[in-house]
């Protein structure tokens, strides 16, 4: 089962860069490379069916060799905490909202549904046997294809996370405005 | 009532070919052909209200001359299944799925003030009474304005849906990579 | 504490400023007028968090000088209603569902973690403690930098809405065609 969550993805992956870049004409490499194509997720919700789609769609579009930029806030910064963790936050409110509001990509619960985790535990059994890998999985190959994970300043300040906090491999929190430079210069955003 | 239900959504159609397409010069229609403008809808929620938007955003691009193109996936899955269908699924979980969130494009339901049934209903009348046409409505007039729907390959095998399950007229299951592509060669997208 | 939440947006906003328009070359300035950038935000959910979301993208896309405009649609109206109107609509239909659903900036309500005001009053002192704005003042520097906030006509007439229910300085009343030729001619568009 582990075996055939990890192949899946890969096929799906090897399928989505034949899509994308349907055989490059020799000499046509330059060309391709000096009009890189791009991407830019602002990943609001946190809710576990828009982490998951938001990480399909950043490493599916890393794998055709677009250059994705995830952009984690409110309740999508969520998701970048370590799984360990249990209680975040400095002040009183901010560890209030870590306990009702569980941290970590693995704990995240649907927007619908939800029935106190049956739902998630539901879909994850449902994506597993059907070869999809779970959203902790693809974030991780979606970081390992070079997908940069830019935490929200705000959010983290707001919320109270500090650095110790989050998972490995991020980078510098950066505010809104670095996300609008993206898309004032051509890179196609969504808002998930 | 069923009259003006039909004729104000013409109405508004022909209203925005006009505003999109304002007065095209003689001669401009080949270039104008050349370059025709597109449009992909991410629809990813499912809910009445987010389904609504969908389906006016689709069929008024649609009727001003635009290229359209719905990828349904998770929850935005369910409005294609026939109306009359009440149970789908081929394993208890998938069953159970759909046992609680019914679908069918006529049985959605809002994502707040759902009051088991009656906002959704206090909606459609209200719609109803201003000449805007239902979802499902909308939907078969932008299949007839050529609207491209595109059922998500993976949220089909993962919720176990058939393909006589679903309404006719859609295009063959397809994968995100192919909402990518399109991305990549620069149609606008909008994830709902 | 007024204090820090007037200051604090504003160097946010020079900041943005400088992000994305980097040290403008001397002689290129009626070039970079000539391709001014801009921006459409759909605003359709109307929670306090998307709202705060559409604000801060708003302001501070508009504090670097590109050109916005927000298209207020069905919950995402509800925060054009003036603050201290407490009840609209003309049928008892539409009065219901501004009973149920308050309206204006101010009253927003959290898509989690709700518990009848609880979270919004936490979330509204964590942003004035780390000196952001609430989506109310977001809103109004917006309006003074220029953003311009266009509400749905079909909204309106669906739920009821007179101009008198409303803030001041809105634009006339549009309907999707209007976004949707935003897009065609290349202003990229968020859906939120």
């Amino acid at each position: 089962m582990t075996v055939m969550t990890r192949d899946a993805p890969e096929a799906l992956l090897r399928e989505a860069s034949e899509t994308i870049n349907p055989s490059p004409a020799p000499g046509a490499q330059s060309e391709a490379k000096a009009k890189t194509k791009s991407l830019v997720i602002i990943a609001e919700s946190g809710d576990l069916e828009k982490t998951w789609a938001t990480t399909i769609l950043a490493s599916t579009a890393a794998a055709s060799g677009m250059e994705v930029s995830i952009f984690f806030t409110f309740w999508g910064f969520f998701p970048l905490v370590r799984p360990e963790k249990r209680i975040t936050g400095q002040v009183w409110m901010q560890k209030m909202l870590s306990l009702m509001n569980r941290p970590g990509i693995d704990h995240l619960k649907l927007s619908r549904l939800n029935f106190m985790g049956l739902g998630p535990w539901m879909m994850k059994r449902l994506a597993r046997k059907h070869g999809v890998a779970s959203p902790g999985e693809l974030l991780a190959m979606a970081q390992a294809m070079g997908v940069k994970l830019l935490p929200c300043q705000m959010s983290m300040d707001m919320l109270g996370f500090t650095p110790e906090d989050l998972i490995d491999g991020l980078e510098e929190p950066v505010g809104a405005a670095t996300v609008l430079e993206m898309i004032a210069s051509g890179t196609p955003a969504l808002f998930i």
